[in-house]
């Protein structure tokens, strides 16, 4: 553990090393971003079979059926689209946040740790949202969860940086 | 696995190279990824556009002629908002997905293709969707283009960092 | 200070050091783009903050207090939630643009001093649409400041770029 600091066995990732498949905190950032990403698209597919399902849709040309006009306030598709949009308000920024907090080379077993909660817990927010809705506050901590993630890496980041402010 | 920085025949690209102007997979990302911010962007001032055409403004501030209230509904702003939301949901993953496909080092020829294909799928969709309107599905295909190369890529990387979950 | 591999004396950054806590471009973008992950989370909070205040809210159940209904036209919620819109809108693309103009390795100074004020400038978006609104052009202004900054450094990464189209 308390090595010399001799660079060659590979104890020690040097700087150039944080964003590549060497550093399996980079490893594990990718493997939950990806699931983020999917998990975000689909919710477009989610919001499409809602469309299908109820007969709703916001555009001329995408009248499939006869005798229906567009709509902008089905409940059941407005549901979904704000489950939607409150995923890019929180787990977009959250990509960012997260790949730079990789950058600053954190503790592996703290950051593994948070990109498996923090993406859990916005599994859940779906599910409870925009699937199942089910009463408060299960939302509200599945959204707080990612949220104080997010803020928690932004003060690790600020810290680390605030000298090239 | 390890870094070998002899100056060998510069062949094959060591993991920290696959993030630099050195791999040209990352410049053909960088290209196109620029010329989708762009796209992007341009969506903010063609809704700008569409508001000063049909003086629909959305704040009291933003009243720049006598006599109008502040509006929500004119078709032809939202439809160019409904585009630009479409463009958030969808373009916005697929940056970052992207950016670790190409971390996971892909076949270059497979990996540029998918970049252009992807780049101009989104650039036709804002043209059927936000300028010209043209019967379906030439949207949804133009949407589902995107969406699928963006799984493929996820498809990818989760199988690459599995290990890591 | 660095870790420095290299034998030279560490005046210029090779390709591989540019998106590590070595380049202080990168960490002056590292600071920035924190600083606006958080400015941009807090608009959620905002939004919450205004939702209990007047009583707003969209979801069956989010009712809180008795006796009322879910809304969705409040003026006081949906002016902060346009003003998160358009952070979305812009600040989100800007993020990979800066991003992967740092890759550019662009001049430290005009780098850096992009970064400050294009994050100034959406702060100061923010006060003067969401918080405090003030007559137009304000909040033009700065929205059209990051909105050229992400133009500028998109015209530098597809100069450089443009072989691998």
């Amino acid at each position: 553990m308390s090595n010399t600091s001799a660079p060659t066995m590979h104890d020690k990732l040097t700087n150039m090393e944080l964003l590549t498949l060497d550093n399996p905190v980079f490893c594990c950032y990718l493997f939950w971003a990806t699931v983020l990403v999917v998990k975000m698209l689909l919710m477009s597919l989610l919001t499409a079979l809602q469309r299908f399902r109820y007969k709703v849709f916001p555009n001329e040309e995408d009248l499939f059926f006869k005798n229906i006009e567009v709509q902008f306030d089905d409940p059941h598709v407005e549901r979904v689209r704000r489950a939607h949009r409150n995923d890019m308000e929180n787990i977009l920024p959250y990509f960012i946040m997260a790949l730079i907090y990789v950058c600053t080379n954190p503790n592996p077993l703290v950051a593994c740790n948070l990109f498996r909660v923090a993406a859990i817990a916005r599994i859940v927010h779906t599910l409870v949202y925009a699937l199942y809705p089910v009463p408060q506050p299960s939302r509200i901590l599945a959204f707080a969860t990612m949220l104080l993630i997010t803020f928690y890496m932004a003060a690790v980041v600020a810290l680390r940086t605030l000298r090239f402010i």
